[in-house]
């Protein structure tokens, strides 16, 4: 099947305008039928030995929403002591996630047991499970992003806050949690390099010919 | 900036015609200007922290890549190992990687001290930054599609048969070794689908509603 011109200019259009967005969510509902279509999409990832061992938590309940803020504020707390006094101001002044804000809550799991313990691609690199759960996420994300939905990613959370808030069991590995929903706006570029967080590297310096160039390495952070 | 309903049925396409290329590799030349496209889009992938821990190692070399091969061929090998008779021999008889015929190898790899020893958003989840070069790898595949290139993870090779083929350092985390070409065709459904490997699990099956919904996973399990 081929992909015209257009439609490549589309998907383009929609990796380089995706954003992780926190701040935001408008409280307008998602409809089931985008929601399944970005789920739909997130499933079709590719997966290590087709064994899709993805699952998706859908969070729309308020009380739950609240409990992984919760999770959220202490871990964001422990957080912001490892930041230096300068950095940790600015870190204290971000907002982070939209947890509450945003109409839908995706937890995204990863169960390593599902189709048996040889998996095909993965008797060597035993990562390639959660990997292909993450490929899943960002299928999720670009869709969300082609929906004009917001997507962001929670990462300042203990899985034990996530495990108690949405009964996962302990043999399921939590990969993500997403959230999704309409947004007044998609900012031009990400938050962390408008605020001068750190600098968008020039894509040259990661890429290398033939091998490892550690020259190249060197004089990209000695341009930082 | 908005996606058209166009646009967003052009990810979709993207998103669904994408398939894991082993075996439909051209030798026709990647341009330069297609494979700078598609390494752009990976580096567009979100990262926690904006801290972009990727690097792309380019491989054209027919040298290199026979080296590559080898390591294959071994992981290979003792892979078949671990699968029972029936399996193994079906295993035996799968084509699993184009190191050779693909016009392009390109290995993703995560330096994770990059930034520093302190990220935002890793200060929990110490597996983010991997996950992040992941979704670049994710990005890079459907910027392939879009492009009506075939792309293969080649994940049956261990860390260090590519760390020596490529110099790449200790301290550096390999993630993925890609083979990228032009394709003779792409297949209509992942080719472990259409063997009867594993089935395409229904998208129902991997939805849980509020919190983990146990029964589902039994039901889904039950049905195979």
């Amino acid at each position: 099947m081929e992909i015209t011109t257009n439609e490549r200019d589309a998907v383009y259009k929609t990796i380089f305008s995706r954003r992780d967005v926190r701040g935001q969510f408008l409280p307008d509902p998602v409809s089931e039928e985008v929601l399944m279509r970005v789920l739909t999409a997130a499933h079709h990832a590719p997966s290590v030995g087709f064994m899709q061992p993805w699952d998706f938590i859908v969070v729309r309940d308020a009380e739950t929403k609240q409990k992984i803020k919760r999770g959220f504020d202490q871990a964001h707390a422990e957080s912001a002591e490892m930041f230096s006094d300068e950095r940790q101001a600015l870190y204290k002044r971000l907002k982070l996630e939209g947890i509450v804000e945003s109409p839908i809550g995706i937890c995204v799991t990863c169960d390593r047991n599902r189709t048996g313990p040889v998996v095909l691609g993965r008797t060597i690199k035993q990562e390639m499970d959660l990997y292909s759960t993450v490929c899943a996420v960002q299928n999720l994300w670009l869709a969300a992003r082609a929906e004009n939905l917001g997507l962001g990613w929670v990462s300042i959370i203990h899985d034990s806050a996530l495990r108690e808030a949405l009964e996962i069991p302990e043999e399921i590995d939590i990969v993500a949690y997403l959230c999704l929903g309409h947004v007044e706006h998609f900012k031009d570029k990400p938050e962390l390099e408008t605020l001068g967080w750190l600098p968008r590297r020039d894509v040259n310096s990661v890429i290398h010919e033939g091998k490892w160039n550690p020259e190249q390495v060197e004089s990209a952070e000695s341009d930082k």
